[in-house]
């Protein structure tokens, strides 16, 4: 009889393969092709219309609808690639229906993806400060795709946190954590992380300033004991994994650095970074001195960065670096010395700093300051080498000319925080005190937008309160225009009130119409975590696996586990290492063994090997009362380990709804008092 | 200066706050009148035509798009709240746009709510197994709403969880879990909750037979020492608390009990409840024995539970129950002996079983019988009253007549789980096997759909084998139709492929027209955990609090709490429970006072008061290095304690972006060495 139940789910596992097969032939094909005209009679039109009246929507809604709506089966054109802000993960969203694929979890344990809960111990690890101060979170902002020539290349993202200074790897093979970074010198960083072009490093650039190696210094020592840094995390591309003894931080002031931009094109080999606060100064508000917010904000300029990190890379090369916490850095005063850092005024308390998609030009946006500040690669190159230097800052780092280096300014509104672009030379700034976006004109090789340069184009507001934007490729040598995310902070009133926290919003926005015509498609509540940044890539760009490579795939090395259990090598047993080892099978409906036996006190290794083909046959598992449980995707082996310590009776059971028998796929986990085992 | 941005920012929130209120004014009234005629043009048309064409859309997916598109600003009708299977939390979903509006994190930590990281803990705590046995998972599968007179009243969520027994309270003014409960005899549940029709109970039904107080008992004294149960949880809600001490379990066979569902109207007193291996059977594959997908298959008929609730409570307040680990358990021959529990055979390995809106039937799916089975709850009563009793189980308990009180069976397809209604008397059961909705109709007074009784009106498709559905206020009295989602389990092909592990996905269908005719109206991918069932309520009748209603809210107690600061009580200072106790208040843009100091070894207990009264002003609060992050919402004050037992310098800053000079929202919490400390 169970073998028939079994047939039956088989041949409905295979009618859904068929489909899948199907649709991977025909959707994309049916994409390129074009498709039957839609002709839409009287009767649809008034079927519309009623609809409409009904539900109180408008002419653009409609409009807007028919551009978002994905019906079921056709998949969308962009993918978007979220931080998920203080929630630690990051968000997978299609463009243009604007639906969560999935969450990755990264530095927050996720049962779902049986991250943390057994499997990813090693990957969270990498993170803790020492064994007694683990994290178990993160705060994610600004996650970055690899890329190739200046192109993303959909193989890999990377993400900090900014909470505890840390950086993280994603594989875009199977959208999973591998690998998790602690910097050794500092506990906060926010411009984290921003690809080299061909990613030979991904840039950490620091926050609050802190006695370099996380030590202590009281707070009136902030200017001499306090320090700023980025950090070049070195990736190595075969490995998928960075590699921390080529990796090298870069001691900088305590000016509380925030976001980098890697150069390219024009301006490949040079980091741009800025600072909101040139003043050095803490806040002080328990003694009656100005809140940091104040303090902090007394300049009208602040320093934009430049760092040529190609020299930096050669100075490390040549050992001029002092090792703290194992892990190199290029002092402050060698990187001045060596002619590997400057300083360019830039309007007050600035926030964005991105690089034109030529590597042209440098745009900030101080959030003070109604302007864009638009530098030029070529003169910030050109009063490089003149030699010519208009003071130093305190800790005699060279600052270059403002005016020899800036382009232009364009007033475009209050609270610009961040720039992108699109593919006819526009950019695109976020205003956060005004809620908007601006539109302006590029000058120079990437204006095809028939307009005058330098100029507001458009404006168009945002609900409420927009910190990043991302566009399509927005971030890449090639952006694509068309569409653009706001990402709003306040929601407020957009969405049904969820209690007093409010989801943050996305409004997807048409940007490929002209002046202030940039409607929003489609309002998204954000109701898992805080995004900050986002990049979206062409979904065609991606190819993930749809099951492992092979039967008994650990996720973590990229190949087959070779202690991963097959059909036959079922069992329990004892082995030189003290340790009971199980070894199980997964397929549907049944774990085998079913039953396992252990005693008090037992060190318990458990390897579970998911011997199901079919795309989407994922298999749970968890021991209840053991804080385990697992996500073994289809050929996906795993091994975790712990204490047998508390005698009694725990079933254990797929938890991913998995066939019409699930709920018979379980089996109980004894583990016989101490007293009756020694009495055996 | 600085004050000029606060007013700046200030400003921009009112402008926020002001368009909350006019749209709080707005958008229901408009809802309410008749909008403005929406005339679609020539132009409309073509343009709807040509985006249509461009994007391989046809009519029906333009109907659908206006039928679900929901433009910024406007609210969804009904809110959904979905279990997020082994996420541990719970989805909020608006329909029919179908956007994820929340996440509730219950039983697993969730940084972006602050929920287990500081605040929370003594919440998740409620649901260790002990103080060396922390769970910080949970398998979420059936939320249940509270109810008034069976009618969803919008106060109080309840869910269990699966793989550790657990029970979790969540009041629906702030979205936020205030309980959780261990169920002190088992270690697995599955049928929780469901609540009697004015929530004096939750019902948490088991799952897998386990030696009651979770203790040892080898597998094969299976028959002899594991027992089923099911524990009816005692609601107080004016405390919005479960009352464990007037709560009880009711012992059970180890019969693996599966879904309950309360008795209502005709049916008030009762409880059923299925279970799907009357065989008692355990697996034991790694003998060469039978899997128990098979073993647990064997009979054609397993038992449905029928329990008389109000008679158990009598037993139960009368003293005639067994305690075991300091909880109250009627043992099944009392329950027997004093006339509080009956079986009727049920075809099959049931799955789900549902009450009708009038209670007058209870509807079974057995899942591997093409079948659901109808009974009558009059003959069930008159079966119960006949004193005949047509045979008793291994346990004797007294089983009825399947005839005598079966009204009728209607033959729905393959794999029938579950059934929700409508309010024109159509019920609608999935089909996990043929992966389909079937509509069928009901007799007795529900019936209003005009066609003949216990008849298929209609089946349609889902992508891909649906679990759950739901139907709009679909488990209530009174339900609404119009709208059900089908909880696939499997979504394969439908949507992007994000690695090995694909989402799960929700389709919202049309149920307002007949017969075959239920088209698919949106397509939703659930990412982020696996939902199992939902209930859907009319928005209109959850009145969460946008802020909380006074500054130095503890949400714990839901009273202020006396110890949060107000300004001019900030302050760093020793108490005398020996502890340093930081009083922090917190408004836009700063934290009062920006630098603490304790010394290495204190003990920290830091006060935190949002004075933030603007709707979505919430902060956050977090300590580099030391797992704690916060979510302070509008009023809300947090306590957390903490060990200072790492020197250094740890920043601490506000994780949601709240003004334009958030990042300057910190401050440094300085931990003095022990040694520094002692030479002072």
């Amino acid at each position: 009889m169970w073998r028939n139940i079994k047939q039956q789910t088989r041949n409905a596992v295979r009618f859904a393969a068929v489909a899948a097969t199907a649709a991977c032939l025909g959707s994309p094909a049916l994409a390129q092709e074009q498709p039957a005209k839609v002709e839409l009679s009287g009767g649809h039109v008034s079927q519309l219309q009623q609809i409409a009246q009904e539900r109180g929507l408008n002419v653009d809604d409609l409009v807007a609808a028919a551009k978002t709506f994905t019906p079921s089966g056709k998949h969308d054109e962009y993918i978007t690639f979220a931080s998920g802000g203080h929630s630690g993960q990051i968000f997978v969203i299609g463009v243009p229906s604007m639906r969560q694929l999935r969450t990755i979890a990264v530095f927050t344990p996720e049962p779902w993806q049986g991250y943390g809960f057994g499997a990813g111990e090693h990957v969270l690890k990498g993170g803790d400060l020492d064994e007694n101060h683990k994290i178990r979170w993160g705060d994610t902002h600004h996650p970055a795709l690899s890329e190739t020539n200046g192109e993303y290349d959909g193989q890999f993202l990377f993400i900090g946190d900014k909470a505890n200074a840390r950086i993280a790897v994603i594989d875009l093979k199977d959208f999973e954590t591998k690998q998790i970074l602690k910097n050794p010198i500092t506990l906060s960083d926010h411009g984290c992380g921003f690809v080299t072009p061909n990613t030979d490093y991904i840039i950490e650039g620091g926050q609050y300033a802190n006695p370099l190696g996380n030590t202590y210094a009281p707070i009136d020592q902030f200017k001499k004991a306090y320090r700023g840094m980025t950090t070049l995390w070195k990736f190595d591309r075969a490995k998928g994994r960075i590699d921390k003894d080529q990796s090298f931080a870069i001691e900088l002031p305590p000016y509380h650095q925030d976001l980098f931009d890697a150069g390219k094109g024009a301006s490949d080999g040079l980091l741009f970074g800025n600072s909101f606060n040139a003043e050095a100064a803490y806040g002080a508000i328990e003694k009656g001195e100005a809140p940091l917010e104040a303090a902090a904000s007394q300049k009208d300029m602040d320093y934009l960065h430049v760092i040529d990190w190609k020299k930096a890379e050669q100075l490390v090369q040549a050992g001029k670096v002092e090792v703290i916490n194992n892990f190199k850095v290029l002092r402050l005063d060698t990187a001045i010395k060596e002619g590997a850092i400057w300083f360019i005024p830039e309007p007050k308390s600035p926030h964005g700093v991105d690089v034109t998609p030529d590597g042209e030009f440098v745009i900030v946006s101080g959030k003070l300051d109604p302007h864009v500040t638009v530098y030029s690669t070529a003169k910030i190159k050109a009063a490089i080498a003149s030699g010519k230097i208009a003071s130093k800052d305190e800790y005699g780092v060279p600052v270059l000319d403002f005016d020899a280096c800036k382009e232009t300014q364009v007033e475009v509104g209050l609270g610009p925080l961040h720039t992108q672009f699109d593919d006819k030379g526009y950019a695109y700034t976020s205003l956060f005190l005004d809620s908007a976006i601006c539109r302006w004109t590029l000058g120079g090789k990437l204006a095809k937008h028939g307009e005058q340069p330098w100029k507001v184009s458009g404006k168009a507001p945002m609900q409420y309160n927009i910190g990043h934007l991302v566009t399509a490729e927005g971030d890449s040598a090639s952006p694509d225009g068309r569409f653009m995310i706001g990402m709003n902070k306040w929601s407020v009133d957009r969405f049904f009130q969820t209690g007093p926290l409010l989801p943050q919003n996305f409004q997807l926005v048409d940007i490929s119409q002209g002046g202030d015509k940039m409607p929003v498609l489609y309002d998204l509540p954000i109701g898992n975590g805080e995004p900050h940044y986002a990049q979206m890539i062409k979904a065609d760009k991606l190819k993930p696996f749809d099951v492992y490579p092979e039967v008994g795939w650990n996720p973590e090395t990229g190949t087959v586990d070779p202690k991963a259990p097959m059909p036959g090598d079922e069992k329990v047993v004892k082995e030189a290492d003290g340790k009971v080892h199980v070894y199980s099978t997964v397929i549907r409906s049944h774990f085998t063994p079913e039953n396992v036996e252990v005693e008090e006190g037992d060190t318990v290794v458990w390897h579970l090997n998911n011997l199901e083909q079919a795309p989407d046959a994922t298999h749970g598992f968890c021991i209840a009362g053991f804080n385990i449980n697992l996500s073994l995707e289809p050929g996906e082996a795993q091994t975790i380990e712990f204490k047998a310590d508390r005698a009694g009776t725990y079933p254990f059971y797929c938890t991913e709804f998995c066939s019409a028998l699930h709920l018979e796929m379980m089996g109980y986990f004894q583990i016989k008092p101490k007293a009756a085992a020694q009495a055996k």
